[in-house]
């Protein structure tokens, strides 16, 4: 079985990035905490580079590359964040990055992993044929696939952000991440509950995608199949690493409806003056739910990402 | 005549203001900066209490008060971000805060003041009417006058936002703000020159609100008549005090017209994901337009505000 992922490699990661991504600011607001009747302070990573936390786990994926490895670049698969996040990480270390984007991916998401420097391999817009068209670049070019969120490093880069806020704010109660792969949420897992092991650890999930919360309910990993939901950084299934940090870290996930996320992100636009996307909303939609466990008071809250088409706005 | 506002009287408002304002960051884009050719300093004041660098000047004048004058209370007509403001610094110093807004100003508006302790009193839209109104709640109440940009204390408080920025980045060859009163602009012409007298400043207007602009060319005050634009912070004309400080300090204005403020504002809202109003993208827009003098290369553009209405957005 492949290892799992630890604090001590997110402690590793966060000195590998260091001189490549954002230490991103924390940010507080008085009208939010007094709707969330809670003390909330937003980690922005929408702020990071290319908008979002994506960008953390692919360049400790990137930078952890030994070199004769790193020399025949890298290839993932993505149609969102993490392909501009691997474009511009491989960017920076002066290799290929080969991103497999679905035929029907959007313009803009095609211009923005191009603008990174990424070369973009179209594929049918379904697994089978996304991994095929990987498996080719891999065979082909000797490049190292570098997997959106069920990688030891990738796990482990995500989770500097919760080190990063842990460090920033003293005496959280909680963090609360989006959690859609569970990237995010697991690296958080694994660094939040290695410096504060009571720390409550709280997945926002839409309702439209709730694996995670079916998953834990029934103590078995269950697929996302026919997600419905506008945060879509948030449609995937949890993965073979992600599942069991999930399961073992008394992780809670709650799950809000669209109505809720879009309300929070507006709550987010309009009063913390952020531009972040809707899956970032989700873990705000979260927050403001009224339904956290009441011994929690102090709270983080990952804005996982900013990167919104502004001329197709949910509301 | 009324004495000018001086650099001393930034200084006392900085010390004044202290405790009640933020202190706001500085952001930057390597984006944007490629797109502008220039290395921009962002100083976010749509990140100040209220949304708008306006809680500097409202601040200073309320806390300036003598406790005797304060006691009676402060008035003000506006329908914008420096109603707010007032109505926030008065409750914040504990006293009453009247607020004359026409009576087409719309809900949101009148909302957010309310939101802030301040009493509304109607008028209707026009100056007499306005003016009028503020007299006859200056008489009944004793209450001390508040403008919005033409009065020493706030443009001096206006003016800590520049000097904020100056002890944050070194070396600025240029500011940029937005001008409609010019309180902000006088009062960072003030504070910029003391420290540099060197310093480019640079007013930035609406072409559909060009009274600075048209004044300057002709050397004397001339007035804003129907004013068209997006830019709703800049529909005013100099006052008695804003214009001889920007007549004398040797200031450029430059106009942009809509088109190039609206696409400002998405460049700030998907780049640097702030979420700014159309009067601060006017001095993005001016700061994108390439007519900047070649000899300028680092340069602060304040981001003035941020208030603005999600569900009407200018595109």
């Amino acid at each position: 079985m492949t290892k799992l992922p630890e604090a001590a490699d997110v402690v590793d990661a966060a000195g590998r990035i260091a001189p490549v991504v954002h230490h991103t600011p924390v940010m507080t607001s008085r009208a939010i905490d007094e709707l969330a009747g809670l003390e909330l302070h937003f980690k922005c990573e929408h702020l990071q580079r290319t908008g979002a936390f994506k960008m953390r786990g692919a360049a400790n994926a990137v930078f952890a590359l030994r070199e004769r490895d790193a020399r025949r670049g890298v290839v993932t698969h993505s149609s969102g964040n993490f392909a501009q996040a691997v474009a511009l990480a491989a960017r920076l270390r002066g290799i290929d990055a080969h991103i497999v984007m679905p035929s029907n991916a959007s313009a803009v998401k095609r211009a923005a992993v191009e603008g990174y420097g990424g070369s973009i391999t179209a594929c049918e817009p379904n697994a089978a044929s996304r991994e095929a068209t990987a498996a080719e670049i891999q065979a082909r070019t000797g490049a190292t696939l570098v997997h959106p969120y069920d990688q030891l490093t990738v796990i482990a880069g995500q989770g500097t952000a919760a080190l990063e806020l842990l460090e920033h704010v003293s005496g959280l109660d909680a963090i609360i991440t989006p959690i859609g792969g569970g990237g995010l949420f697991s690296g958080c897992c694994l660094a939040a509950h290695d410096r504060h092991p009571g720390l409550a650890m709280i997945g926002a999930e839409p309702a439209g995608a709730d694996d995670a919360a079916r998953s834990l309910a029934s103590g078995t990993r269950l697929p996302q199949t026919d997600p419905r939901t506008i945060a879509d950084g948030l449609l995937t299934s949890l993965g073979d690493l992600t599942w069991p940090i999930v399961r073992d870290h008394a992780a809670t996930i709650l799950t809000v409806d669209e109505d809720a996320i879009v309300a929070a992100m507006k709550v987010v636009w309009s009063r913390l003056k952020q531009v972040i996307e809707p899956s970032a909303a989700v873990a705000v939609a979260v927050a403001l739910s009224g339904r956290l466990p009441s011994n929690l008071r102090r709270v983080g809250v990952v804005l996982s990402g900013g990167n919104v088409d502004l001329d197709r706005l949910p509301w």
